[in-house]
């Protein structure tokens, strides 16, 4: 029924390719990662987006630099000693490309602290440095994709479980959770991609996930490059299409930008108003996130800060420039316009000069209205009574 | 505290201007209508929008021609029949611009009808048949501005009236419901003229509207016009600033497209999801419309047909060109491109090619939901403990 899982990141020993972003959903594009400048540079110029794709792309692009011929010659990689400067060196220059990103930091620590202790026993030669950088680096993209394939699997089984209706479950989701989010796979849209892996899904809807429309641009390219049977609505749809739909919404899945030890979610803006409404129309709303989401340090959402953006990103709009002729039709077939065989790419204003604006890049959903949290180890539930998920019990007895 | 209130429609006897509303929001400029291919050419191209509007643009354009010298000479107006027939031509030729707009149909009957019973008077003249014109074209409008500015007036004591909050009170819409989209004034909009005219409105926040924008291109131009202290938000961000705002937001006002007997009310398609937010957080949710608005004959929300409209409108935005490098300042001050002193205007594509698109115009927010139904004639509330609206006690009763 569906197509082959998009791969955002194609990885072999000495070989890495990703999809250049930038050209998305408009062109897909794999840009090859062979030297470790292009690897600073797809993630500074941001050809790969979302916290644990960065951290991976990194690490993946100094795994191909290592078995490269050019840099075997060099000789650096021949003791233990010289091949364990070379991998701190170039991790320290990989790490300049992002200098916010707190995965990118954390993989760095742990591929040095791997290769140190390596290169600490004293019968390792230069050969042994590297194979453990390998290991690790491999292990993390393997790791990442086969935790966001738990999600997905026990998602699935658990809206399965509580699904009262017939043969025609449908799912809605929102913003990007996808193989363009993460290491492979994705976390809510890894549910909906289980879902469909079992026959069990008939039709996914994404929002477009305003301002910067995550959905209509990386959401919908997912879906349609896998050939889900799919809809794009905008974020003020979903409650309409679930009065008119209302046995055959099985679940509203979102991802998490960061989970409270109580369960409360930091999300991307839209969320807590889609919360809202799943609790109005009695359809369970599950939140999607590794375990390394939850910080237990944050006993409640109130403590989480939440980044408001610049204004521009809701009053203009980028995009290929479209051919006005072609949208007569009223299809969503439209032809663009080339300037010597390229693609013409423009900004747009789409709101009144000189009104204010609002524009935070995350809410927070309360526990009260999430169902429960589906993480890599299992799915979180609230006690009967109690308005609150106990993230913590889960975690340390899972 | 507020600036003047904005004019889509500027008529004086023999004379008469519009706002070119497909100018909007970048470029204000009045044309024009001195003929009758002019009227008739406004409403087909959409420079005039809006049911009301459309409707006393024609006649007022058919009022400007009566008196223009040219017509006069013609000497078809020197017979009260020769006028009654010239009017009722005139107004059929009106009637192509939209054959769709019940409001304009409803207009050009009222006017043949009063202009026919002017002319059976057997000592009536072709003046006396032109000034019954006159007189019936220059009082819609008069009718319209006055309905909407008690809509105003009324909406605006109701809000005073159970607002439980201090001195800060703010207020939330959605679509267009304003001098652009009204013979003047507006309805919902209304409501928050009449609160800032009465210094009573701290704060204005007016949604984007998806998929149309009417939200960031009308109403935030009507808002900025006016020099309302006022802030665009996306569709999706009303929960999150409720959340945020739990003592500051007094109501959300919406108008509508049509009331059934019971109360529910078809309106732009986001209306729904904020009437459940706005229950949610325990605020009220109030429709404003002027009484012909409300339809009898239909029972409920359920009988009410939702045009579903072209996947492009959702997929694909025009707007003016702006220059990449006034956005990188983050504000929403950018400077746009010219090319031989115009502005460039461009469509472009927002979503990934090949996926499905639901777009429904209107959505139907149920009376339950609904705090107060507000019409030029009053207040309509509900009875304690009923869930729904009795319409037509109260429009029979005023």
């Amino acid at each position: 029924m569906t197509g082959a899982t998009l791969q955002a990141i194609r990885y072999q020993r000495g070989s890495l390719e990703i999809i250049d972003q930038l050209l998305l959903p408009h062109e897909t594009l794999y840009i090859p990662i062979s030297t470790l400048a292009l690897g600073h540079d797809a993630i500074k110029t941001m050809k790969v987006r979302g916290a644990p794709a960065i951290a991976i792309v990194a690490a993946l692009s100094l795994a191909v630099v290592l078995v490269d011929p050019s840099t075997v010659a060099s000789g650096r990689l021949l003791t233990a000693q010289g091949a364990v400067v070379f991998i701190e060196e170039s991790l320290e220059f990989l790490k300049t490309s992002r200098p916010t990103a707190v995965n990118l930091f954390d993989a760095a620590h742990k591929l040095a602290k791997g290769v140190r202790e390596a290169g600490a026993i004293a019968s390792a030669k230069g050969q042994d440095v590297v194979d453990k950088y390998l290991e690790l680096a491999e292990k993390m993209l393997e790791d990442d994709v086969k935790d966001n394939m738990n999600i997905g699997r026990f998602g699935a089984e658990f809206i399965l479980k509580v699904w009262k209706g017939g043969d025609d479950l449908r799912v809605i989701t929102h913003c990007n959770t996808g193989s363009l989010a993460t290491a492979g796979y994705g976390t809510a849209l890894g549910i909906i991609r289980a879902l469909a892996g079992q026959n069990k899904l008939t039709h996914a809807y994404c929002t477009e996930t305003r301002p910067y429309n995550q959905g209509s641009r990386l959401t919908a390219y997912e879906l349609v490059y896998e050939r889900i049977p799919s809809t794009l609505i905008t974020d003020s749809m979903a409650s309409a299409l679930l009065a008119q739909n209302p046995d055959k919404i099985a679940a509203i899945v979102v991802g998490a930008d960061r989970v409270a030890a109580n369960g409360d979610t930091a999300n991307k803006i839209g969320t807590y108003q889609l919360a809202i409404t799943a609790r109005y129309h009695n359809i369970p709303f599950i939140v999607a996130a590794p375990s390394t989401s939850v910080d237990l340090n944050i006993g409640s959402g109130k403590e989480i800060h939440i980044e408001v953006r610049p204004a521009v990103e809701v009053t203009t709009l980028r995009g290929p420039v479209v051919e006005v002729e072609s949208i007569s039709k009223g299809s969503n077939d439209v032809v663009f316009k080339t300037h010597n065989g390229q693609d013409v790419t423009e900004t747009i204003a789409v709101a009144a000069r000189g009104i204010g604006v609002w524009n935070p890049s995350f809410d927070v959903t309360p526990a009260e209205l999430i169902s429960a949290v589906v993480t890599e180890k299992g799915v979180v539930l609230k006690e009967d009574g109690v308005q609150t998920f106990d993230m913590k019990t889960f975690l340390t007895s899972h």
